[in-house]
């Protein structure tokens, strides 16, 4: 059997050195080496900018989408969107375990997981597209995938049903540096709070800046602010379009009477909302950048464009005990459970 | 006298809502608002890009050149090439400032500025080109141009040749990003150590780290790297590739015993060197992006395929008295000042 190495770069095609993240092609043949981990895969949640990208590119049509992500994998050996860069995670059960890992990982043969390294860097065969749920940014599958050594991954809970755990998994990231980032007192603009991950922020921020500081909830208009409304997680809610920052910007202060945010949090997942993350942080303050759909140059020559001297951090999507910080918030706090449960799970 | 908005957005013509930057279409007339500032410009500097773009597109003739450039202002307001999307900055003295700013801002009339913002946003006439210097991207103009009131600027200083000041200003983040990042006893990484803006972030990164840290400095081998060696500002300099990011770690740690540096700092201008800079740097450091080839998802998600807890910063080219620190580098080191005068001035 042969030798891996630790972070994959034995599976690379093209270009070679790099790793498998940052390959244009990886050999997705599904023989182990000594330290991978075989998964047959159940189901892809898709990265929700790269869905979104695929499902407009297919003008809805699901065959159209299906035939898209056949593309993507024939091309790359990986789900990775050539457009937004993104992919997703997957669910799956553990088929195989290289004998160098082995008694060494807290997995068995037969076990249920989930991947916490993106599908852009995973090796993957789709034999079969099953179902499309466009709603939720999931597809059911036939097909098999590696974990390499160095990829991290969760056990699925058994106190709560698999799809649940999954939809509060995929974005395990960004709550968990938002607990990490925000401080009692703090000042809290969260971009695309309606959302998934912005939800869990917003709880998250409202926990850690309590009674002093101030959550602001902003999103656009429709079903989904009512919803964040009525959760209570939000001191604010402002509603509006987040590629407008100058309206973005007048809006918050409107809101603060005059004072400037701490710290934003960017989870909207469309372009060319860099600015409006940036223009209403005060000196000094973080621009926390979690969108897929963030372009550096724009957030870099933006901000030296309006001299701002703010700190602005890429939403690294591994913390550590970041899993447990995001299951642990759908097992304290029933709203949030509820709406995952009817929305996304 | 009409009051303007501080980034500028009152002279937005197209698309409505945007910044300047963004803007396809700004207007360019010279009537200020009570908030800008009036400068009669000398020369402007181009950016290396989009000089590179109009003289292929001229074939080399200065009057095709000159000729684009007018077109580029007249369609656009501003000197933003259509192809690269950059722009540069330019020289100029002051003629006017706008009531609002008047004693509240240490410029009057007379001053010699460098802007510090892009062309890309800045409101520009050209009245005749005067002279094309091709070798060094330069264009002496007769016209004027607005900086709003969150541009930020530079008074050229009396002690250094223009050009020279020039040179050191237009990469004026990364070293005082540097200075104000780097701690006592700090293992530091810097990546592309031997470019311009790179010997400028080891020499403040050695005197941040002082005689307890280490600066290692990562080049590609040849006559830059020789030159770097003899500045002494690095204690380690590995010569490689920083495309190959598990070469670069292991080259990393050979030279340092095996310890992991506190924080890297990435000014190469290849792209693809995302993983070089994530790969040495332990656990809970920070990973300082200021390459405008840093791929934003290739950062999140390489961060997070490989289980890295660290923080990743996009290297804001703003930040406060920058400026000056930059200029004060060339000052107190003869060293760096000679190489500065020989191969950029």
């Amino acid at each position: 059997m042969k030798k891996g190495c630790p972070y994959g770069t034995h599976r690379v095609i093209e270009p070679i050195g790099v790793l498998p993240q940052t390959a244009v092609k990886i050999d997705n043949s599904m023989e182990i080496y000594d330290n991978e981990i075989l998964i047959d895969v159940k189901t892809l949640n898709i990265d929700s900018a790269s869905f979104t990208q695929i499902e407009e590119q297919a003008g809805g049509d699901e065959a159209k989408i299906a035939e898209i992500m056949m593309g993507i994998v024939r091309d790359r050996g990986k789900h990775q969107n050539p457009v937004t860069g993104s992919g997703g995670m997957l669910i799956g059960v553990i088929e195989k375990i290289g004998p160098a890992l082995e008694g060494k990982i807290d997995l068995k043969v037969g076990d249920k997981i989930a991947t916490l390294v993106s599908l852009s860097l995973t090796p993957l065969r789709i034999d079969k597209i099953l179902n499309i749920k466009k709603d939720i940014d999931q597809v059911d599958i036939e097909g098999k995938a590696i974990l390499f050594e160095s990829g991290i991954y969760a056990k699925l809970p058994s106190d709560m049903p698999e799809k649940l755990a999954l939809a509060a998994l995929d974005v395990a990231g960004a709550p968990a540096q938002t607990a990490k980032l925000v401080k009692p007192g703090d000042y809290v603009l969260i971009l695309g709070a309606a959302g998934k991950s912005g939800m869990l922020c917003c709880y998250e921020a409202k926990k850690r800046a309590g009674v002093t500081g101030k959550v602001i909830g902003f999103v656009r208009a429709g079903k989904e602010a009512e919803r964040l409304k009525q959760t209570g997680f939000c001191d604010i809610v402002i509603e509006g379009d987040a590629t407008q920052p100058v309206d973005v910007l007048n809006k918050v202060l409107e809101a603060t009477g005059g004072r400037y945010v701490d710290i934003s949090i960017n989870v909207v997942n469309v372009p060319n909302t860099e600015m409006a993350s940036i223009l209403p942080v005060r000196d000094d303050g973080t621009v926390y950048l979690f969108s897929m759909a963030t372009s550096f140059t724009k957030a870099a020559l933006g901000a030296e464009g309006v001299g701002k001297d703010v700190n602005m951090i890429i939403g690294n999507g591994y913390t550590k005990g970041h899993a447990e910080i995001t299951l642990q918030v759908l097992r304290e706090n029933e709203t949030l459970r509820k709406i995952f449960e009817e929305v996304y799970a």
